[in-house]
């Protein structure tokens, strides 16, 4: 086998064989680790971190390192030499650009098990504070956090008939357990509605039970074939929301106020300007009435599916009786939602925001807001310079700003610039002695990049310092957003005709335009140009409208695009 | 086969036969839940929560169901009728009690598969306070969160020699993806030192890049055969730190450092008066050179080992090649240290506070440190009193005390005392219509059963109450703290013989002795006695001592004692 040929993936960190485990690509650290004998000031080999032209690391490295299923840990000791070169341009390669993110970055690695990836604490440190918001969120909306076990058995997965169609192909099954074969195989959660109704049936009984409003944290495993991190990974983490109501008016304002928390967390927090809508049939989830979306637009324009939330009508509590006595003592079936966001979603931050230079957080979930960068020259100008430096600092940190002093001995002032811009930090502090002799300090943005992002001859003082930079912060996040909405908007056309609608997806754009198509027509539209319908957007324009493909009246436009 | 003997084990929750899967128990909800033909005000069963002598709800519903490995769903449609009992007093049937409260004040109920659990908001939120504190503290040491993938190669398993020989029984193996056999099977973590050690030899290169120390919040699995709510469970929650060290003092200072934080937990927020100490061999992690414990006595005086902090040693990094290189370029393989607690010590929480009526809850982790009752007789009563409760509720909610209003109509204030008692809620505020007239209320300590828990006419005014609530909740944190270590003291014997120490075991107490005893010897006093070494405890009684069981000088004294 050829492995050169097979291990440069257009879709890069999949295997690109359909069978399972035959390859799987090198770690990322890897491509950029220092040898061993090798005693350098830049352990994670980041040399120099101006953007190149030439090919990217990973391809680089794809030709050097063939790989098994499982790769050896011994391959850690045979360390290729260091590659003097930094990101890939997003421009140039917005796959090589990411994949180069997310490893120099250090946000995540691969695991030792295709399609498996380690969450490393600077990229966990963004779920942790997509955790922290939505927590907040979804025990204000009145839901509890429990959990529930992650083995189901293979039965459960049967009784729901879209649902088995939907997942079977994805399953990880246990089979052996405590050194016996199991008499029924168990199923590796790839989501909990049928659990979640087992436990149910027990805990309703009456009206007065309901609503019975639940969310869980957990790891998930889905069998995907064509992997890449966090988009798309054989285990990921998530929440899933879990309710059941007395009425499916409830059912439904339950869903919708989901997609709406989800909504409001992407534009408030992540900076993502989504587009909420509802999924189409073909698109709805194995097992649901209804699917609502958020859909964010990436830099390479692609849609990513960034939360759900299902109305699940009855499907499931008929499926696993799941009923309630009603104020009559008649019995009836609950009506159920279900809503999911991943980690999934920190990958949708990288792609929105992310340039060519690396990582752009926006401050809200930054767990860096501001790095502080002190500068001298001297001996004699180290002290003051640090004192004045953990001074800024204390003073940010008291504040509720979250801030990082980089005092390193090891790097000069230019390595620690561009190191944490690639991470993405929203703003820097500069101190070097002048600034000491004046009590001020220089600024600059991350989001604008060079000599126009920098602010100079900034107070140092608390009281003005504090506000200052809370307010460039807010900037920035606004900023951020205001950036990702014109770009989306952009890159949206309006279409009347399939003509217009294949035109505008061949140039790489979202197509909105009025559909009441069948099945069969979404389907040749995959077929034909790639792109999907992402969502029929809440916000609808007015007035009548005639289907792109049909021509017949079309009460609401869709949107098409190809995704993630 | 004759279920109602296999279904009555000693040891309730596991199946009580050795070979997986042939049985399991009935759900616990199930034996409290309505019939479905009946609307009554007590959905969940709890008709009367006064003591009782007679059999315990989980051995009389033994009787009635019987159980197949995986319960079918429908079994929740064919309730048997209400039982009108409570809680089997503590005194009477330590185990009994210990089920019928996870079950009646909804901790966590069977999950389908045997030996999996559901952890019910009101159990998980025991678990989500120990996680708040911790996570402040982890971080608060340098540790980062990251998250590891739980598929590990089961080539991965088999490197360490004691680690694989330790755990290789207890393991859960997926050998289906996607619908394919595995070239290799996965195991499903058991915890995680093989994985971490896989990564970390990735990222570890020289003297700089340590020490290493990060955390993970996660699921793992044991196939245990004789399980327990909370206690031990096939699959169970924990937080498992992982670091690495450039030397053996500093991974020794670690993990000293890590069992002080559990240490200090579980006094000063579970008032568990835990005695912290080191592992003998034969009790030792497999894979550690020294296992730190802490030691929780139980109400039945049963040791539960509630917390571990390993010194690895080099373990691990000599068998996955986890090395850097020192100041002088040499290569050496790291120190490590792993730690965990898990959601066993919920079980911990439940089994040293608990008492007849049921749950007790230390004021610091109970997710409602207040229940406010309102009484009202005549309808004209009603409006004043919820107004004045309200207000009370808002006064405290505002100080940040976690507080709950139970103003439902379908319960009598005398079922919702003994309900809120049951669920172990550490004070409780009564308003009446004669308290509204006086601008106070009633106020009744959870650890102080009865009347001479309560305490009339405090007055409702903020600038009184909000001190006066927070000054009581430190008191009953305090007074169980300081009960539950003179229920310890007086149940720790000193022995300086093998027979004193056989005499202590058999009363059911601990016994501390002097011992240099081999590892046969301890091995022989857990055969003849059912004890084992608990451990050596940091704090040592000084002077020259003579091995009990040997009679050779003894440096240490361990403490011996049956646990579970």
């Amino acid at each position: 086998m050829d492995y050169s040929q097979t291990l440069i993936p257009s879709d890069t960190w999949s295997s690109s064989c359909t069978q399972m485990g035959a390859l799987r690509l090198p770690y990322l650290t890897s491509i950029f680790a220092v040898s061993s004998g090798r005693t350098s000031v830049f352990p994670r080999g980041i040399k120099q971190l101006s953007v190149r032209k030439h090919t990217s690391a990973a391809k680089v490295l794809a030709k050097i390192t063939p790989a098994t299923e499982v790769a050896p840990a011994e391959s850690s000791n045979q360390k290729p030499p260091v590659q003097e070169q930094g990101i890939t341009p997003r421009s140039q390669d917005f796959n090589a650009w990411y994949l180069d993110v997310i490893s120099m970055a250090e946000l995540a690695d691969y695991g030792p098990v295709r399609g498996t990836m380690v969450i490393r604490p600077y990229g966990y440190a963004i779920w942790e504070a997509i955790q922290d918001y939505l927590n907040i969120k979804f025990k204000e909306t009145g839901h509890s956090n429990m959990y529930f076990p992650q083995f189901i058995p293979y039965s459960f997965i049967e009784k729901e008939a879209s649902h088995v169609e939907g997942f079977s192909p994805e399953l990880a099954l246990v089979t052996v357990g405590g050194g016996k074969e199991l008499e029924e195989k168990l199923v590796v959660r790839p989501t909990s509605e049928t659990i979640v109704n087992h436990m149910f049936t027990q805990w309703i009984q009456s009206y007065r039970d309901l609503p019975l409003m639940i969310n869980q944290w957990a790891n998930v495993t889905r069998w995907e074939m064509r992997t890449k991190p966090f988009i798309r990974t054989l285990e990921f983490l998530w929440q899933e929301g879990h309710t059941a109501h007395a009425t499916p008016e409830e059912a439904e304002r339950e869903a919708m106020q989901m997609i709406d928390v989800y909504t409001k967390f992407s534009y408030e927090q992540a900076a993502i300007p989504v587009i909420p809508g509802r999924k189409s049939r073909v698109e709805t989830f194995a097992g649901a009435d209804r699917t609502y979306t958020i859909e964010a637009m990436m830099g390479d324009r692609k849609a990513l599916q960034a939360g759900t939330s299902h109305n699940l009508g009855q499907n499931f509590s008929r499926a696993f009786g799941t009923q309630f006595a009603d104020e009559n003592g008649q019995r009836q079936h609950v009506w159920q939602t279900s809503w999911a966001i991943s980690t999934r979603f920190v990958g949708g931050i990288i792609m929105t925001h992310g340039d060519d230079i690396g990582l752009v957080l926006p401050p809200r979930l930054a767990s860096v807001q501001v790095v502080i960068v002190p500068i001298w020259k001297k001996a004699n100008e180290k002290n003051e310079v640090l004192e004045a430096a953990l001074s800024v600092k204390d003073i940010l940190h008291t504040a509720g700003i979250k801030v990082k002093l980089d005092d390193s001995d090891q790097r000069t002032p230019g390595w620690k610039f561009n190191f944490w811009e690639m991470k993405g930090v929203p703003l820097r502090i500069e101190i070097g002695p002048r600034d000491v002799s004046s009590r001020s300090v220089v600024i600059s943005r991350r989001d604008i990049p060079g000599k126009p992002g920098k602010i100079f001859g900034i107070s140092m003082e608390s009281s003005f310092l504090i506000p200052y930079i809370k307010e460039k912060l807010d900037e920035i996040q606004s900023s951020l957003l205001d950036k990702a909405i014109t770009f989306r908007d952009s890159n949206i056309v309006d279409v009347n005709s399939y003509d217009e609608l294949k035109e505008a997806i061949s140039q790489g754009k979202w197509a909105r335009g009025p559909w009441i198509g069948s099945d069969e027509d979404e389907l040749k539209v995959k077929e034909e140009t790639g792109a999907t319908v992402r969502c029929f957007p809440f916000d609808q324009p007015p007035g009548p409208k005639k289907c792109l493909m049909t021509g017949g009246p079309a009460d609401e436009v869709a949107i098409f695009a190809k995704s993630y």
